[in-house]
């Protein structure tokens, strides 16, 4: 254990959390909009600790892009700042009551969402996810614990110091969000095992740490994040909707979880979709792995942009301007291969066969499934959630995008008269 | 790893697990009756295993009551049928539509209720819990992995045999329910870690397997069962309601999760409810175990019934004839105790004052909060669910009662037209 007192950290988190369980929307919201205009004022603050950030990840050797990730400006904050009040303007699922009913014997039910209590946020690089995250957690009536990424320490600790600020103007609990400012690693797994304080532990980050929460975890802990999508194309498809698709769910924006990896073609359709589809996607330099049976069709030989499949490339998150291609017999093949690879994150198929629609969305078990449409709108902001702290690919309490009402449970409440069980 | 090769027991659930989901509520409906109409045919085979498993009980040294608790006779064999028979009748609620909405854009969206898919249950002692979780797991549309106790090994290879020969009768996938029938210990450990099959694991027993499951599991598990239950007698409790209510939460089932521990009790009522209360909780033998403040009030020195409550008495799961006993000096007095001790399963306020008793409502933090109520009624079929798989007292996806939809995930459904993102 680091000089950081966790269990400290969790028992005034816990306290926290209790009385931000007792706010009403209107103070929260209010709050929200004291950290906007925090973040506003405290820019130069913010953007000082920044820059000792980026100078040691430069000292560090990090590459550009990663740089790019960790890099605040004040338009940035700016952008940070104004993704907080809209987070204010979301409607507050704190107290909607549900399954309302009398019973046989008078007792009169009801649940009520009410908030988690505390939640644990593990993540990487990227300064805003900070920001965002208590954004989130406060709307919803939870205390925050942050772990961000050793590189952006200074960052997310001057971050969490306008936060804090912000809730002592709004007389909300300063240990509402709390930073682990404290490189030491042994601290994630502590975290992990919290369970007398920490009511979920969202992991923000690759395979590899979500697969470490999981292990090591006594708190439960939602996993996902990571995306092995397919989209299937029928025979039936329309070539005027396909091309777009396929090019827009490889190539907006690759490096996300909702990026199409593995693409399985009809044979009866592959002779016309194929070719120019190849054409279209090499105009953004896509690479092709494909199939025995799709290479000659995407123009192999096309020089190392059209390159036989190798078995890892089945089931693989490429993360990149990659394509996965490989022609099926029909809808069954696709549906076992899918079943095989997918990682369950968001799967489509494109068709003009109403029946085929309904047996894809009945059989595929993912978060997500689409007809007709790019796998890129898997995100709490495209789907109508107004925002989202995390993707789900698990199936309990939440799947797909989580937004604020998967940041609440709900207690059941009994109103009697003397009611005795007999 | 024993001879059981539990990945295979995994695979084939998976697989079973998706055959399924594709059945409609029909189909699983004639299977329930089929399991019902088959355990009632088997009844001598059945028998004859449990008399073996109970033979050996006693020769293991099982007291009387475990014994009970092993033993099954014809009539609750019947009341075993009849209670699938009556999970046949329960609405199913896979299949349900929720959040239908249309996008801005155009994009059609909504979420559906969908089977968990592999769900496995850890059980202890009563063979019962064979049959009532393959019922409800297989009405939800799941394939249910078991494992029983080590004392119930033969009864419970019976009773899966029966249903299995039910499922084939009704052209179900057998492997929807399979037994874990080897007693190595080390097979509990790999079921917590078969995260690649098992969607959920639902332990059954007591704080130390839930402990253990916690500890060691990958798969998401649902923690609950312990049950530290109060309730806090207002001030303005009307007494002809209280004692009743006190005594139907103390005694009418004292070992289970839900029977009241900790009485909290209003100095202002404590003269007026106590010395009536303790005559009538006198009459069951109820150990009293009382601060100093109400000892005087319960009848101190009546013999071994009347003793001084330790600090260890405070958030005790008796689950015996033991009721501990504090004075406190009014509302938040008490709402400190309960976030102090509770273990988030029942807790109550006995009142006639409507603001004590919303506020009450609001800050107590547990599965299910009463007002003027006995803690009795935490349980599915009470609360109007039907029946249940379990209570959950941990926050994340379900929390109380659990019935068939706690065991429904939810998959998104996006319908476009051609749409992509910009």
């Amino acid at each position: 254990m680091g000089i950081t007192k966790l269990d400290e950290i969790g028992a005034r988190a816990k306290q926290a959390a209790r009385q931000l369980a007792r706010c009403g929307t209107a103070e929260k919201n209010a709050a929200l909009q004291a950290i906007a205009a925090a973040l506003r004022e405290d820019i130069p603050a913010i953007l000082a600790a920044n820059e000792q950030d980026i100078a040691q990840g430069r000292e560090m050797g990090l590459g550009d892009a990663l740089i790019d990730r960790l890099l605040l400006t004040p338009a940035r904050i700016e952008a940070i700042a104004a993704d907080v009040e809209h987070v204010a303007t979301l409607p507050d699922p704190v107290g909607r009551v549900f399954d309302e009913r009398v019973l046989p014997n008078g007792l009169r039910v009801h649940r009520r969402r009410v908030p988690l209590g505390v939640v644990g946020v593990i993540y990487e690089a990227r300064p805003n996810v900070t920001v965002d995250v208590a954004a989130l957690c406060l709307k919803a009536g939870n205390a925050a614990i942050l772990r961000g990424g050793k590189e952006t320490l200074r960052s997310n600790t001057a971050l969490t110091e306008s936060l804090r600020r912000a809730l002592e103007r709004s007389g909300m609990p300063l240990d509402a969000m709390q930073t682990i400012a404290d490189p030491d690693r042994a601290l994630v797994l502590e975290l992990l095992r919290l369970d007398q304080y920490v009511d979920m532990i969202i992991p923000r980050g690759g395979a590899g740490l979500h697969q470490f929460c999981r292990e090591h975890a006594t708190v439960p802990v939602i996993t996902g994040g990571i995306g092995v999508c397919h989209i299937y194309v029928d025979a039936s498809a329309d070539l005027e909707k396909a091309i777009p698709i396929i090019y827009n769910a490889k190539v907006q924006r690759p490096t996300v979880c909702n990026a199409l990896d593995t693409l399985l073609v009809h044979r009866h359709i592959a002779p016309r979709l194929l070719p120019p589809l190849a054409a279209k996607l090499a105009e953004a330099r896509v690479e092709l792995r494909a199939d025995p049976e799709a290479l000659p069709l995407l123009g192999e030989g096309a020089g190392e942009r059209v390159v036989p499949a190798s078995e890892t490339d089945w089931g693989q998150e490429f993360l990149a301007l990659i394509l996965a291609v490989r022609i099926v017999a029909g809808l069954d093949e696709a549906l076992d291969h899918i079943a095989r690879y997918s990682s369950g994150h968001s799967d489509g198929i494109l068709t003009e066969d109403q029946a085929h629609a309904a047996r894809f969305l009945d059989e595929v078990d993912s978060a997500v499934v689409y007809v007709n449409a790019s796998t890129r709108f898997t995100d709490g902001a495209q789907l109508g959630l107004g925002a989202e702290v995390a993707i789900s690919t698990q199936k309990l309490h939440a799947r797909g995008p989580m937004a604020l009402e998967e940041l609440t449970t709900y207690k059941w409440i009994v109103v009697g008269d003397g009611h005795v069980r007999s």
